[in-house]
């Protein structure tokens, strides 16, 4: 089972997926609406809460969150890394480890293009774990997005030593199950 | 009892006060050194286990942190923020009220001067608290800095509506206790 946590300031999304067999399926997914509270406090609180019960729920075997941009200004960027400490505080207080991925891993590992919009995304991950995801649900589409990137970098087919895996996880997975793919 | 933390990403320092009667007391500080962690992870975790514990060891009615400058790169601040996080989250879990206070806030509370040097402020708090602290063990001086700094800004005297207390925590503290005054 894998936790993909999206960690905002305003709103966090959160999606688990459970990997039987190969075969990939949707267990939960939704968001956490962060900005109805009026302190950063209760914000954090709120998330750290959140994931808290999740982990607690499901029992989750690894956290992948998004390794944010570097873009932002400071003030952003420690507001944000605050969210992120407190989702990461909920997996280390139960053990579990922690992985990150760029954005652009995300996108490429899980539509084949680094580049690719939300809605593409959304609509790849909807497709990979067969369900009728709400279209319009970034927060938590990029969420399962992360878990189903971990996933497939987990499963990545080994490689010969010195020699590099040009297709990576994503290709290993198309050439596996071209009639999957959109 | 008071939990000061001066939450970093190599190193991070605490002090736990307590205050009886209007007296001050120092009950622990000390250092959490993390730049021995190979991970950021591993050091994430240190400092949320240790936080966690003294929380639990002494029940500190509030956690007082320092509220960063914001004059570092965004890649600092991330790092700062996920650790604030953490510090925060260890709080959070146990319902324990979070409050910051700007780094020149906490030198002009306790030594009058909001451009003191660190120095100042390890002879100041040693001289408030009645102890011999070590004077270069300055991550865990700064720690107790801010859990005093807190003391004081929760007795400030009360202000008449309309009128400012221009002479703040400090000035009150200063008159009343002027012998102690270095």
């Amino acid at each position: 089972m894998i936790l993909g946590v999206d960690p905002g300031t305003m709103i966090a999304g959160y999606g688990i997926i459970s990997v039987k067999g190969g075969t990939m399926s949707m267990i939960q997914y939704g968001v956490v609406q962060l900005s109805k509270y009026t302190t950063y406090q209760l914000k954090l609180q709120k998330l750290y809460e959140t994931i808290l019960r999740l982990i607690d729920e499901y029992h989750p075997d690894e956290m992948a969150i998004e390794d944010p941009f570097f873009g932002k200004n400071v003030q952003a960027m420690l507001k944000l890394g605050r969210a992120q400490g407190v989702v990461m505080a909920a997996a280390l207080s139960r053990n579990i480890p922690i992985v990150e991925y760029a954005p652009r891993r995300i996108k490429q590992s899980v539509t084949g293009n680094g580049n690719a919009s939300k809605d593409q995304v959304s609509q790849m991950v909807g497709h990979l774990l067969k369900e009728d995801l709400d279209p319009k649900f970034f927060d938590a589409t990029d969420a399962l997005a992360i878990a189903v990137c971990h996933h497939f970098h987990e499963n990545a087919l080994p490689v010969a030593p010195g020699k590099k895996n040009k297709k990576g996880a994503w290709g290993a997975f198309v050439s596996e199950n071209s009639d999957r793919i959109l």
